[in-house]
């Protein structure tokens, strides 16, 4: 699913490059992989190349859209109105690829009330029924690991399918949930783990 | 790589409860894997448990700290003094686990000069030097996907053998040097994958 999107971005920056049609080849250096991978991930999805004339640039990025999500909107409640929530909300990566960020909530009696570009701030104490009144579907977590366990439970309630979690906590959830977690710490742990093992000389 | 580092954060719950001694099955049912894959996992790099008494919870949590890099600190440079340098400049495990940010940098003349927590905002334009006068060690950047690739050219020249990303860009860099990718609108495609999906009854 990641190689998909990788190969999601090389077709736009093909297509805003004005190119018609791009070979697994091309598209397999692109995305650090081989030609055979390139032709079986996307082969889980339908029959989208022709033999010696490669991938037609527009047709395969608006399916690779439509099998990622991407054609439509999200509606996504973002939990957590600090300096990482407010971070997210300025990404404009996500805007652009339709995931719009419908209401944010927060604890802080200050924050509440507060707006963000043209959304307030509400109550994380009326979470279910906020996240029933906006429709959301997908909902980011940037609250702290001691309360984040109950913030989940309390999001899956409201009806919440899909989570993105920034706490350094593993979370549980019930079947039919899914949870991505962004850990920075891990992946900056991950960085001294290789520079401490270079300088032992491994 | 990752799993120890799972299993060093329940190594360290353990032990601020006091817990003295744990088994490869407790570890692993913390750490979502098997007793088996726990005991593999931590058979390369030493033997560290006693066969019916288990690991000793101090002992094994110092092992992998030092195993992971976590025993000293590190300087780190960040590079992108905006709402996500802003968030990962304050994001309290990097300090806690001994990531160091000595020096914060950016293009913005609107924003050096400025002072971040003591810390000055230098120049982007004097890259090299600055990280060779703050011996930088680990650079996050947290700059736009159209600059990072010449900004990670300079940083490496600088010497940093390092790299952790924020932008959605992957990255070109000589052997010898590790990059990190955090690419949170992949993560949110991977929900809206899932998502989707789901929609269509798969």
């Amino acid at each position: 699913m990641r190689r998909l999107s990788l190969y999601l971005r090389s077709l736009e920056e093909l297509e805003r490059a004005g190119v018609a049609t791009v070979s697994s080849q091309e598209l397999a250096s692109r995305g650090g992989t081989t030609a055979a991978q390139v032709r079986k991930d996307l082969s889980h999805f339908g029959s989208f190349g022709k033999r010696g004339l490669g991938y037609g640039v527009p047709h395969l990025a608006g399916e690779l859209r439509r099998i990622l999500g991407l054609s439509r909107s999200w509606r996504v409640a973002l939990v957590g109105a600090g300096r990482m929530g407010a971070a997210l909300f300025e990404y404009p990566n996500f805007r652009d690829r339709g995931f719009r960020i419908v209401t944010v909530l927060d604890q802080d009696p200050e924050k509440v009330g507060k707006e963000w570009g043209g959304i307030v701030i509400r109550d994380v104490e009326g979470l279910e029924s906020v996240l029933r009144e906006v429709r959301a579907e997908i909902a980011i977590l940037t609250v702290p690991g001691e309360v984040v366990q109950e913030v989940v439970d309390r999001v899956v309630d409201a009806g919440i399918r899909a989570i993105l979690n920034f706490a350094p906590v593993r979370l549980r959830v019930p079947p039919g949930v899914v949870v991505n977690d962004v850990n920075m710490a891990l992946e900056l742990e991950a960085l001294s783990f290789a520079l401490a093992r270079g300088a032992r000389g491994r």
